[in-house]
């Protein structure tokens, strides 16, 4: 991350452990950090309560949550009522666009982002998307955010009438989720915090428990054995 | 609009005139028609009403809302709480980016216009955006247009896996009001069914009256009135 020298950046955060990271990064780069979570139907609603945990541990400026119901789309195991893939192996993981690619989703998220950006005044994005890890969805390549940041510039009054140029940080794109957990521990996020489950068991409000058999649980598992690092989550299997 | 040959297409549907229009270009040039409105949390939710009406009366195959509240990150006077302008001359309306624009709305809406083409194996996206009386909306332009199509290409696994070209369709670019309401006209679109005004009395579920004085229905007066049409529409002024 470039120097914040107090700016404001809207940092996207799913309650996840790369956006927690990407937030921490920001914050620690000296970015007045206003986090905003997508609520897009999503079956692991639990990111939410997450992401609030997390904005509230690392200081962000403030955080909004904006409801966009995708599900009414359909197009995804994320969204609709398909079995979430367990057990894959990790050539699998890596390999083509999964099922629980949501159709556009960043696009539409650092679109809401840049709407509130413009209200901030603000012409910096922060997300925590990773090209090594990336689970083959196409809006996570630096390619796309190079559009999003031309787009951006055309989109707004800011961009079109006061020169304004926007950026999409993703300090992590370079980053492999074992990195991203080594990096993610000097800056001293609590990754007890976060949720990156597709298929969470909520045994009660303060009790959650990942599957650890999910795409994303195996990739974070795998990430935290690599960092030679303990992951704080609970665990159902 | 270049011949649709039964392929499918979304159409971002607002209830007013110049989607309505495009919608019918659209169906006239063969194109399989997917409706979308979106629900952003505009106080002027009659608009839902008429895209439902509009939708149905150009048969369009499917027409679903999404809701996005935009609402939650402020400002504009379409979705905050401030008092629409009204009785603006006409040099006014056209200069500079007015209090009702919504931040990156069309940035927003075609992002999820393309979530759902992508769900349809669709690549083309129509919308109603025209540079004439574009209101000093920086994301109407034709520039803004091309950026959001690269970015498809890229944002997207039709894009990136099977080489899909995504185009977003503006009939309406080079129109203005008047000539909008000659082409609806000439296409059988009932203007009746079309709603615009940004701060309409609501008589009853059936009676809706515009106010006639906003800068959206002084543009709809001035174009029925160039092109020689009665606007069917009620109005309380």
């Amino acid at each position: 991350m470039p120097p914040g020298d107090g700016r404001p950046a809207v940092c996207l955060l799913s309650g996840g452990m790369d956006s927690a990271v990407a937030l921490a990064e920001a914050r620690a780069a000296g970015w007045r950090c206003h986090a905003l979570s997508i609520d897009y139907g999503q079956r692991h609603a639990v990111e939410l309560a997450a992401a609030r945990r997390v904005a509230a541990a690392l200081w962000a400026t403030d955080h909004r949550v904006v409801r966009v119901d995708l599900s009414a789309l359909g197009g995804s195991s994320l969204t609709a009522d398909e079995p979430v893939p367990k057990d894959r192996p990790h050539e699998a993981i890596g390999a083509g666009v999964p099922s629980t690619y949501v159709p556009a989703r960043n696009t539409v998220f650092l679109s809401i982002a840049l709407g509130w950006a413009e209200t901030l005044g603000a012409s910096d994005l922060v997300c925590g998307v990773n090209a090594v890890d990336y689970s083959g969805y196409p809006d996570c390549r630096p390619a796309f955010l190079r559009a999003f940041e031309a787009l951006a510039d055309l989109a707004t009054a800011a961009g079109t009438e006061r020169g304004a140029r926007h950026r999409v940080h993703a300090p992590l794109m370079a980053c492999d989720k074992a990195a991203i957990v080594r990096r993610g521990a000097e800056l001293g996020v609590d990754f007890a915090l976060t949720h990156t489950c597709y298929a969470p068991s909520v045994v009660s409000r303060e009790v959650v428990l990942a599957c650890g058999r999910c795409d994303a649980c195996r990739l974070r598992l795998k990430g935290f054995a690599e960092a030679g690092l303990e992951d704080p989550l609970g665990y159902a299997s």
